[in-house]
């Protein structure tokens, strides 16, 4: 299946399922608004699935694994074999993902998507990797365009397994040491900013480190000319297989008419460049949370959009997205289960 | 009981169980304090439980119930008689409340603490009545003295009773028409603060409602010469019965080594009087969201505190602190079972 078919088939919220949405919650016992963000949500969420009685049927988070050649810049405080390290405790249950989508009651599905050292099959692990990961962006590019693409595919392959399997909503996920290197990248290309204000810390840059990161990030946009209005482009150019997957899964996600969470810096990464390819995807995005990875704010910032939380997290894999699944579920029960002023027999007042 | 003497038992969480709280952390598979907020909140609770596997064994939400004399002045868009409307919801089940603490697997125990029309028994209603409503505190003190100390002794006596029900998360909730007034009075005279900062729309008044309020705030801090260091005197000028009751109910918790998650405004200017009567409670209080009331946001920069959510929520009832519960949960459930380094054979790193 064309990725791109499934893309271009995202239809913008119907304002008439919003206004049903937003007549509910009026009705609702309570002063009209006064629960903020949580009925924007609400709203939102019934828009997308169109349900009367809009249902959370299933939740799945998809961590992509990818490794990055740009590693050998020395743009990380990890080696990079602690990705692999990593998704064997993914695999083993054991990671931060892993506790927070129990909690949430979320399915961790764990994408290789090009990792520089891959795994025996595991139960949890879905084998794609398109490549043992990325070019030096530095020097070359990071992949071809056709590999930005069938990485993008399997992000889409996944909204469209999720959706077999009645998951309503699916949360992006990532690791790959070294990738915030190219998710600055990305967000300086497609916002587009400067260098030196998407470029942060990582996961423990000292102030020498961060500098020479954004020397890294910025010879690498001169290297490459990249246009802001070629998504594509810019993830074979300076980004990253698992954000090229993430990019597909909120395209497919957003097709499928399911809900997407979108977890921190890395996953904003791979949403930017599908709300670049087609800005309708935006309302089907659920963005979790502001990470302290400089940056993120400046998207937020820039794009016009809230996140759920802010809680100083750092630390990716789908980790923020878990989270927020409470969240939009509690916001989802509220439009279901509140009593009106009807059921109540209370004048509505103000 | 004589709530003071349990107020004054409240101890500063032990260096000892911190630090061994934060090497537990310090040791999973995450860089070093990468989940922020949330390793902040595990530790804390790990010192107020101290418990070397913590473990949240209950939860349940007390909501307070009073009315408020000054009505009279027409600071509310909604008529005194929703207080009682509201309160046979809650028992109904159909509140935000109910619904939120629900999926937060809280129980909801509603306290008439005070309301203008009390309610025949009810399961959930739990009659503590200390007055029929507050006076008017532009021409009078909202209570006495006696009064303010009766119902800080029942929101104590909550936190025995959540102790003895092997609970170990309380969260405070309130209810009662006109009651941001009273709360934006006890912010001006506590924090201290000139009454337009503190002084807000709260569930919807317009701008020439807005100025009358400030107004009606501004000489009643004139009529009563309160002292920023006398809490309880506060309180009884100015206050309100659940706003006392929250103030007890924070200082009994915490006596106790009770997690107690604070709501919203109203929860935040009691919980601000327990902080002013005996400053070692703020360790063991998680407060759960910035509201959109204006003032809140001046207190928590005033007293250097970071709430967990910022919702734009404006309902009160408890509803922000049962979204956050999640959060807390969430937090202990890191701590207990994320692999560590040595679990998982990956070398620690950064």
């Amino acid at each position: 299946m064309d990725w791109r078919e499934t893309a271009n088939r995202i239809q913008p919220l119907s304002r008439e399922w919003l206004e049903t949405a937003w007549n509910r919650l009026d009705d609702l016992t309570k002063p009209k608004r006064s629960l903020g963000l949580l009925e924007e949500m609400a709203a939102r969420y019934t828009a997308i699935r169109e349900e009367t009685s809009p249902c959370i049927t299933g939740k799945a988070v998809y961590v992509f694994a990818g490794d990055h050649g740009v590693v050998a810049e020395d743009v990380s405080a990890y080696p990079q074999e602690v990705t692999t390290h990593m998704v064997r405790n993914f695999l083993a249950g054991g990671a931060g993902i892993n506790v927070l989508a129990r909690a949430a009651g979320a399915d961790v599905h764990v994408v290789d998507i090009g990792m520089a050292q891959g795994l025996p099959d595991a139960p949890g692990l879905i084998q794609r990797s398109v490549r043992r990961g990325t070019g030096n962006l530095l020097r070359e590019s990071a992949m071809t365009l056709e590999d930005a693409e069938t990485a993008i595919g399997v992000g889409v392959e996944m909204a469209h397994a999720a959706r077999v399997h009645g998951v309503s909503v699916v949360a992006t996920g990532d690791m790959g040491i070294g990738n915030t290197t190219p998710s600055s990248a990305l967000f300086a290309s497609l916002l587009p900013a400067a260098a030196e204000d998407v470029t942060g810390r990582g996961t423990g840059l000292d102030d020498a480190g961060l500098a020479h990161k954004i020397d890294v990030v910025t010879r690498a946009l001169e290297h490459h000319d990249i246009k802001a209005d070629d998504p594509i482009g810019a993830l074979a150019a300076v980004g990253g297989l698992e954000m090229a997957a993430i990019c597909g899964l909120c395209l497919g996600g957003a097709a499928l008419r399911l809900a997407v969470v979108v977890d921190g810096f890395i996953s904003s990464a791979g949403a930017l460049a599908a709300m670049r390819f087609n800005p309708a995807v935006t309302d089907y995005l659920f963005f979790s949370h502001c990470s302290v990875e400089k940056g993120h704010r400046v998207f937020f910032e820039n794009e016009g959009l809230r996140p759920i939380l802010d809680l100083d997290l750092r630390l990716g894999e789908g980790t923020g997205a878990a989270l927020a699944m409470h969240i939009l579920e509690d916001s989802v029960r509220i439009y279901n289960e509140m009593a009106t002023f009807a059921d109540a027999g209370i004048q509505p007042g103000a």
